[in-house]
């Protein structure tokens, strides 16, 4: 492959219009989707017009004149095809912590009325993303040693926990620090076959990996709405309960924005029917119209394209990479074959916060994970081909002068 | 008093000049800064800043370029001084609903470690806030009936059952119906006599009364971004925690950023210091940077003079209104004397539906509240003397109107 090619796999992107959707500045090329989408264009003009004319203008009327209170449920109904769910079964609501508070309640509550009085475990992997793992620790501690036991498995033995421990199961798709993937469909059916109940955490697959929840009769998940999803920094989160699951909700942060007639002011809780109970305190309206607004830039996209484009933005920059002399030291973390990976890759190096560093000054944007990993995300709305190849060869040409400097500095060190 | 005097107040108004901080359309009386506060210029240009300049251009390096790492804490310490805090008291994060949860989970934890075992009391008044009833309704109910009981007391009954019930009580100073205000240093005082631990409600208090939280030696307490804070539509809220019991802080939404190190992704949760544990998931930026330039206008302002303006705008609102023939079936509900009341005044009517559209038809913004009540809020920042003398009357005349006009409807169907 050469820059040509890569000029030319962009003349032929399917996808290749939508960066013009996006305000990036044109002299960087970011892979950090991963961590933060850029700002689309449709955000910007939204807030400008959700401050100065809905809540400037038309201040508290706005909650129905403009349909701030229906955004938790109409964002969640953008999100669903994206993650293959019915629309009635994903909501946009606090953050992917919050939510998996509250998937793990509703869980252990069904759990529960299974089989009364038994402990339930909790299974989760070793690799999790902090946050599920705290979540997971604080609900245990919380229901005490004879509610709750948390059992964390490493990622390489989930397969053989899945049938051995039954209860409820909470995985994330995506390692974070690897972008290897799970197979949810076949956990989910190892699960199910145990009895068990599945929370899937979908923060690095919402909106670049074909997901098909309803379908695999996924119980629960949650994911994230600033990284692949464009909302925003910190923008409000989404979870999704599958159709069947939605008779059995029960959970605590049963906030007045869940209870079926708000505004009626009951001093009693009864919950809304179906997904919109688990609303909790009043929605975020700056932040979810925002997020709103990112949705539409994949209005009129196929999430089999947006896979496919990832994952060959991802191969130019490889091929481009490795088209150059780099040492054995900096090493691919990621899953070598296209297939058992998310949209990102991951190499590890001891000096891996340095090149960061030393790629941003040149403008490209990446990612250091402590506490010696390069992150490179591969968001497919916004690169392009060139953009990957082009930044393969810098990232070649930073290791190899880092490693260069470094060693001549430690040989001069030596010498003096 | 005439409208030459309220004019005259005007003119000698020590905040007369605030009003110039906010974009409010020029015809309208807004009587509804309780139930959202209008936007501040400052958060129209900071919100531009945000998405162009830090979010747009500078990405994901603005978590630390821009300080938003920083914001839930720095939004906190411009909260403080407001409420009668210590600076590291605060933070700003997720939803009142949310919070609450956490502060019943922290005060529970606290509980046990005193008398291990025992049953928990909470015991919260009947006429508090729906979402402060439905939280302690369903932590209730997961901590099971052995754990915690709810104790739900007439508003009338308070001070006897807070000499009585030792456990956790969970009140709310500014009842949002009426306006009455609950006395916080003599209900905390008499709670921490029988050995209880308190959570106050702040809502409708923060940016109008004035508070001494520390000094009232209050133990946990919550509040409301969106209201006479002027943070946006759903903005985040805040939270309080007594120096003394942050040294007790333990509960379940134990989310990574509330870790000691969140970025060295450690698997076991080890909470930061004090009050920045309390946060949970990833901030949400672009409404909490909202709510933090509404909160600069308060910068040159004494909370004793926001409170003396708040209520006399409402005596030239009462005293304008009761200069009219007001017929009796239009009642205040909320306290006559001003030391017992918020910053809000409210009428029960049976049409009190129609009389708020008839109002804001005429430009007069108030609040209808199921069933039967009309809720005016008085917030000195932006209203003027003038206005609130105008919306006396025009209240008066609507009402009579409108009960003309009922009465005359009625009348007609009698007859025909």
């Amino acid at each position: 492959m050469t820059l040509e090619a890569a000029i030319q796999r962009d003349r032929e992107d399917l996808l290749a219009s939508t960066r013009q959707l996006f305000d990036l500045p044109g002299d960087i090329i970011y892979l950090n989707g991963n961590s933060l989408g850029p700002l689309a264009k449709a955000v910007k003009y939204r807030l400008k017009e959700v401050l100065e004319r809905q809540w400037g203008e038309d201040l508290i009327s706005s909650w129905n004149r403009h349909g701030w209170i229906d955004l938790p449920l109409s964002v969640g109904k953008k999100i669903a095809p994206l993650i293959g769910a019915r629309p009635d079964e994903v909501l946009c609501c606090d953050s992917v912590s919050v939510n998996l508070f509250k998937l793990l309640c509703c869980a252990l509550n069904r759990e529960r009325s299974r089989q009364p009085g038994g402990k339930v475990n909790i299974l989760t992997q070793q690799e999790n993303f902090p946050t599920d793992l705290y979540i997971a620790q604080g609900f245990s501690e919380l229901m005490g040693d004879t509610g709750v036991e948390l059992v964390v498995a490493a990622e390489s033995d989930l397969k053989r926990q899945l049938q051995e421990v039954s209860g409820i199961v909470l995985l994330t798709q995506v390692n974070f620090r690897t972008g290897k993937l799970l197979d949810i469909e076949c956990m989910t059916n190892l699960a199910h076959e145990q009895g068990s109940l599945v929370i899937w955490d979908l923060s690095h697959s919402a909106g670049v990996l074909p997901l098909a929840l309803s379908d695999w009769q996924v119980d629960y998940a949650v994911g994230c709405g600033y990284k692949y999803l464009n909302g925003g920094p910190g923008a409000p989160a989404f979870l999704y309960v599958n159709q069947t699951s939605q008779q059995a909700i029960k959970q605590p942060l049963q906030g007045w924005m869940g209870h079926k007639a708000p505004f009626i002011f009951s001093p009693s809780y009864d919950p809304a029917a179906g997904i919109r109970q688990l609303q909790c305190g009043t929605p975020d309206i700056l932040s979810m119209s925002a997020l709103d607004a990112a949705l539409d830039c994949f209005a009129e996209v196929a999430v089999a394209d947006l896979r496919s484009k990832s994952l060959a933005l991802a191969e130019t920059f490889l091929v481009s990479l490795w088209s150059n002399q780099i040492p054995n030291s900096f090493s691919l973390i990621s899953p070598v074959s296209p297939a058992e990976r998310g949209a990102q890759l991951s190499f590890s190096h001891v000096s891996a916060h340095a090149i960061s560093q030393a790629l941003a000054e040149q403008g490209v944007i990446t990612d250091f994970r402590s506490p010696d990993v390069l992150r490179l995300g591969f968001s497919p709305l916004f690169l392009s081909f060139q953009q990957c190849w082009k930044a393969g060869n810098l990232v070649a040409r930073t290791i190899i002068e880092k490693l260069y400097l470094n060693s001549r500095f430690e040989l001069q060190n030596r010498v003096t």
